[in-house]
């Protein structure tokens, strides 16, 4: 049994989910291990992970909007609003959607669905750099 | 230290809270470990995992009738309708909720609370059969 | 490859967020561990986990105002209401926040990023006792 880690840089552009999928397969990939754990886990508080739907990319913008409904930026309920009517937003859909997920691996392979895709959600407007840590334990 | 894998299948019927508790136990036991963690993973996008109370259904209940009024199916706010009405609440439901969970195993047991039941959350309208991906590493 | 475990309680005082990150990280630093996993499990269906902003103290009141409108005591939809008007609200949050939370060490210190804190938040009115079992993983 052994471990490998790594710190993924992931650039996102406003309120969207960028697809890591690739990028995590491609590094478990290459620590050559056969069966384990996969645990993923975002550094911030304004920006989170999430396994969705990878087929229709409506289903990421109708996800946006529920959210965007849901929290609604600006809302005068928010004292913290130190950068702005997003900030306080973001930090509450964090709470929401998830800082860390676990994907097992099953001979060589993500035990991902067909449909699903490994996400980061960014909840500021502007976007930001974003590390994800990697960590794979198995044999 | 070592590790074992299963993958449980869960027939459900429509929007409900299937508790695989035992099922998960059982296997649990039988891989015969003393301490050490347990992660469940499901390996789908419009039904979830969550750790709830076990003892009145009415909790159950309640939930899903808070669900069903927080991500209102046929919302005119959603594009993604290719499988009805309840497609894109399923998605937002399982952003909502989780796709994976993990349960420390201590001398020889889960350390679930008294009241938590480990559960397989449905979220279309008919049910489906869904996989749940256990992995079990310990000594 | 080795493991460690251990039960931390927490009293919780109304509903706020404890801040268990000190704790947590004294705990992983006598366990002489340089890489690995930390997963933490909160063993209760009314109070959960959270990471959230460790800065500005508005942030986790801003978090409660929000839980308390999205969530409302007494909801007339709830039948579960054995222990309250804050009872089955209390399950809700938990359904919509985190039962465990896993947290990546490297080089001998939690992953977390700079404005990282991690919480245990106390969802029912009056507080109480709450178990959080911790379990590490690593070389």
């Amino acid at each position: 049994m052994r471990q490998a880690q790594t710190i993924v840089g992931v650039s996102t552009r406003g309120r969207t989910l960028s697809d890591i999928s690739s990028t995590v397969r491609e590094w478990v990939r290459g620590q050559g291990l056969t069966n384990g754990l996969l645990t993923l886990f975002i550094r911030h508080t304004s920006a989170s992970l999430l396994i969705q739907e990878n087929a229709d990319p409506d289903v990421r913008a109708d996800l946006e909007r529920f959210f965007a409904r849901l929290v609604p930026d600006g809302d005068p309920l928010f004292e913290h609003t130190t950068e702005g009517p997003d900030d306080m937003p973001a930090h509450v859909r964090c709470a929401l959607t998830q800082t860390q997920l676990a994907v097992p691996l099953i001979d060589g392979a993500l035990a991902l669905g067909t449909w699903q895709g490994i996400y980061v959600y960014e909840h500021r407007a502007r976007g930001a750099r974003r590390d994800v840590v990697l960590h794979l334990l198995g044999e």
